[in-house]
């Protein structure tokens, strides 16, 4: 008798997240005698803890199918992190609750670095409170900061919008600079890692090419030797264009540019360096400038994503699902490199002990010497990330993208759950 | 015997503003009895000034077609605005020594209402200065704001980029405003009129899709309506997403947010009103906010231009050289719209001294009522423009852009020129 199975999206979505959700349920749907239902919660894992399922046997193929062309969660994501089991056991005993009750044994968790240790925790129910349930991650994160794993679903997409944004930048920029803007700052996410801002140095494959400088979480901001670097581009190339990650830090290792406020796992909510860096180079060079906040288009835009992160985005799926089959729990589909020129990989798995938790940062071969650009190891690492254009179909000039009936399950708990907060 | 031709670029570049570059150059290159070499300005009038000119026939036809999909301004554009025969005559007699040593008698002016005025005089220079010249306007603005053109090559692009992304940030936001961000603000360029911003309505196509509202500079800023409407939208829909335009004005008709700084036109250097209004919402409400600045990206976005426009920037060019073969002088092609649905347009003469300086902005009955959205009226006059897609070849995952060799022309006048300030 097949036991059911639950999927949910946790974090920041991405513009693939959705291909994920497509591997996982049309490989669900092709192994009928082992997998029954795909239920997925709605708002990632409290919709567990609210019995707040939805039903993804009444979606149709084609919309399934739909899910790899369609950025943004498609069953609504949260960010809300498991306590451990000493510290609200009310919420694991919740989960079997509704997991008993619906008949779950596979638990599929779209996620980045917190929900791998949500899910790790999952996979320790049997263990701990005698309810047995095979769990596994599947790979998200557009801060591409998950370790084993070559690279995140969800960072080649945001990558490629990166370089593809700041090539244009820098063409506008400098057609201009002979009489305006002269200095263009884009404000690109990634909270303690470079890897995004890296991205933006692919766009830069000849000498002068925009990007000119990146400001990496890394390195620590050198206001002098950044306004000097500033300064000489201009001199030399007529203009210069920055990427600059939210993450960069002063010499004191605070955020040079703080909201002040914090998300629900604690992480300070970035903003508005790019202006901040921009007043810099007005009030010290006095160039007249520009500058670009990107935050929710660059993981959003589906309609630039790369081809290679999608096939990975749904890899991983049909990986989690295939991996469950085989009897595996506590673990997550890594993306192993196997060649660089042309770009091969294929699927292994990583043990969730080793991936929750874990941040993976640039490693310092990655930045050039002086901390303003990337080097050309980073450089063969990112480059087939971006690699391929899937665009996804149009009508009347915008993208068609899908949106599921996510019709209820019915409740069989009877029972309310209150949140922590 | 031909004459040669002087085409040049005017004030903000666009995504197709080398389309009409193509369009000049490779029609131009027809008539060769007609018209010799086609000398492009370096940075706009200022290489006509400073005798800075490039000598077009040096490039390949494949490069020249490769400008069709090359963002910004390939020969360099300028914020130069000429004064009036009265108050700078030393320019105007400047310019008429340099067409007189390479034996100009065609001139071509990309760009928008300020360079409609300065294509204006140079069509008076017969007339006014005894030196006969065929001056045709080539409009491009993503401002939209020129009249008697139907739109204004450069807009349905910058269009065609706000709708997508609020579109993608809108399923992004929805699927995290559970636990997370609920409302998210762009901010869209747009000085004076809200076009820009009202083309980010064609993204909501049905009840309670994003954008949910629109800020234009046409509907003076009203805050307490505007936190209203924000509450509401959360309360319906969960989330809130606003496109809002940089031109946005208080009640007293300031602008919301001015840099203080002004570029070469005397006009005030906008930016930063998405965290002034993120800021608002977070006070009143206590919404969790994101927003986003698109800058430059959305104008120099090629990657996703409007095939509509990119045919209509094409032919404009192509319509002022064959005008300029008509024998005309003191026009533009303008665009005029014969049907709706599907769209059809031609190309019509406009008369110079009816367009320059005259600013076309929103009918008051394409705004809703309440001020917050688009009528469907204006929903039919915006949804062709962004209609179809034609994107740039890829190469390693990034679109390939063309660089011109730019050949400078051996200079004839032996004297050197000070720019006005």
């Amino acid at each position: 008798m097949p036991r059911n199975a639950f999927y949910a999206q946790s974090g920041g979505v991405t513009a693939v997240i959705n291909a994920s959700a497509a591997g996982v349920i049309e490989t669900a749907r092709r192994y009928p005698e082992q997998i029954g239902t795909v239920y997925a919660g709605r708002n990632g894992i409290i919709g567990a803890l609210t019995e707040d399922l939805i039903d993804t046997s009444l979606e149709s193929a084609e919309d399934i199918a739909g899910l790899k062309h369609t950025p943004s969660g498609a069953f609504g994501s949260c960010r809300y992190k498991l306590k451990g089991f000493d510290k609200n056991q009310a919420e694991y005993e919740r989960l079997i609750e509704v997991f008993k009750a619906h008949d779950i044994g596979y638990f599929f968790y779209n996620g980045g670095g917190d929900s791998a240790d949500t899910c790790l925790k999952i996979s320790q129910l049997g263990e701990k409170m005698g309810y047995p349930i095979q769990a596994i991650h599947v790979p998200k994160t557009v801060d591409n900061d998950l370790p084993i794993t070559d690279c995140c679903p969800g960072f080649g997409s945001v990558a490629k919008y990166v370089a593809v944004s700041i090539r244009e930048a820098g063409y506008d920029v400098a057609s201009m600079a002979k009489t305006s803007t002269k200095v263009f700052i884009m404000e690109v996410m990634g909270r303690h890692a470079g890897w995004i801002a890296a991205a933006g140095g692919l766009a830069a494959d000849k000498e002068g090419a925009s990007p000119h400088i990146i400001l990496f979480p890394e390195v620590k901001f050198d206001e002098a030797a950044f306004l000097a670097r500033v300064d000489d581009c201009v001199k030399k190339y007529g203009y210069c264009t920055v990427v600059a990650s939210e993450g960069l830090q002063n010499e004191a290792g605070e955020f040079m540019s703080e909201a002040g406020s914090k998300d629900a796992f604690g992480h300070a909510q970035l903003g508005g360096l790019a202006p901040l860096l921009a007043q810099l180079v007005k009030d010290k060079l006095k160039y007249k400038y520009h500058w670009a906040v990107a935050d929710y288009l660059q993981r959003a835009a589906r309609h630039i994503a790369s081809k290679t992160d999608l096939d990975q985005a749904y890899a991983v799926g049909k990986a989690a699902v295939e991996m469950a089959i085989a009897g595996k729990s506590g673990v997550m589909p890594a993306i192993i490199r196997t060649g660089d020129n042309p770009y091969t990989w294929n699927i292994a798995e990583a043990r969730l002990d080793q991936v929750a938790n874990v941040e993976k940062k640039m490693p310092r071969d990655f930045i050039s010497e002086d901390g303003f650009h990337i080097t050309d190891k980073c450089r063969r690492y990112l480059a087939p990330l971006i690699m391929g254009e899937d665009y996804p179909p149009y009508f009347n000039g915008l993208p068609v993208y899908v949106q599921l009936k996510n019709t209820p399950v019915a409740k069989k708990t009877g029972r309310e759950f209150v949140l922590a907060k």
